[in-house]
């Protein structure tokens, strides 16, 4: 049984402002939870049915907060009505900047709006390998419940630096990428060893602020006729290119 | 003002049994319906607002029927509240058996559940020049609304044809490739001339049954950590792979 005032805790953490106050969010579900218990984020609070609780507390550091519930009550903590296991409370990182190294690639979003696509892009990169991702300030908060679900336990593998873009890139010292209409088919490019990947908004692509800092313009060739991908298959596709430019 | 009885056969074409019992589905929102207009379904019912129905009157046969309405009424009618300037009510296509041309390749799904999953596929097949999907018959329905709006009007130019896969495979006179975890790298894959690509279910990919027709499995290479990537980027991926490998 679950007290109302940490019902209402956790419940207040689906929206960014209690986050921020907080600096707490919430992961739902087993197969998340289990890739977080993995991680280094400090868990703060666990609530989950006894079942969950006896087969993972092996897996369980002793100085977590450790809430049993019914499946009903689980259910009613988060927003997706499919989880009725278990749900962590874990400690926000700092936005911390990301420092890569002279072989890495980093992934730059522009505006990514759509919680679920950011997090679609964090599962992507983390399959390829790439372990920064730097994301202007507008772009969808990666502690919202539907960036931690769709990321599939990626967040816990991929760090995410919030920046302005256009301070950020004019540091840089490696090759900036951007995707658009109109660039060099990415079939084609001799990607160098380290780099940026500029992906663009959703509905408009790359800004006119962050263009002015690409210095390659790559494309996704189009065999057929439909108007565009969505960010995040042009995602998939730019990195597995990358990669396999790189072997 | 559109009539009561026209507002709930609309309605009802959100269910799947009403859009078979009608052969009818809806195409909402002005992008997917300036696709419609342009494309060799037949339009029964138009739904707009008096701005769209004159902006776009050149591009309407005169036998469509016509309803001007407001914003609010067309938001009413389809299931997408961002979607306020017209409604089409279109004609089902028969479900027809594929004939590749020799050098074509066609898309299999073998069960594609989610509907925002089938659409983004389509989408993806069209941009990559892929006409024809072969679904198994527990696939999302192609006619849905969310299959429909999310393939961005792709719809339009990609055909599905729903059938028993084990007896469309077992006929199948080209090359069968599937992906699996422990296939062949697809950055080393020779693919055929023509063909077929065999997408799995998103939990638990490919059907034993289909396995079984598979000629040559194909993995997407993995440079991170994430156990997966959904079956929208898998797609996305290899027929990326797929086209850069034939030219």
């Amino acid at each position: 049984m679950i007290s109302k005032a940490k019902s209402k805790f956790i419940k207040s953490l689906q929206v960014k402002k209690y986050r921020v106050e907080e600096q707490c969010f919430v992961v739902e579900g087993a197969k998340s939870v289990l890739e977080l218990l993995r991680s280094d984020f400090e868990i703060v609070m666990l609530v989950a049915t006894p079942e969950f609780m006896l087969k993972y507390k092996h897996k369980m550091n002793s100085q977590i907060e450790r809430i049993e519930a019914s499946e009903k009550e689980v259910a009613g903590l988060g927003s997706f009505q499919s989880n009725e296991d278990v749900i962590a409370v874990a400690r926000m990182k700092t936005n911390q900047t990301v420092r890569l190294e002279f072989d890495e690639y980093g992934l730059v979003v522009d505006d990514i709006r759509d919680p679920g696509n950011l997090g679609t892009i964090i599962r992507i990169a983390d399959w390829y390998g790439i372990q920064h991702i730097i994301a202007s300030e507008q772009s969808a908060d990666f502690y919202n419940p539907k960036v931690i679900s769709s990321s599939m336990g990626s967040f816990c593998r991929v760090n995410i630096f919030y920046t302005s873009l256009t301070a950020y890139l004019s540091k840089r010292k490696t090759t900036c990428y951007g995707t658009f209409l109109n660039g060099q088919n990415v079939h084609q490019v001799n990607f160098e060893t380290a780099g940026l990947i500029v992906i663009g908004n959703e509905a408009r692509g790359i800004s006119a602020e962050v263009e002015h800092f690409i210095d390659q313009r790559i494309s996704i060739p189009k065999f057929g006729r439909a108007e565009s991908l969505n960010a995040a298959m042009a995602t998939a596709v730019v990195l597995d290119n990358l990669r396999r430019s790189k072997k």
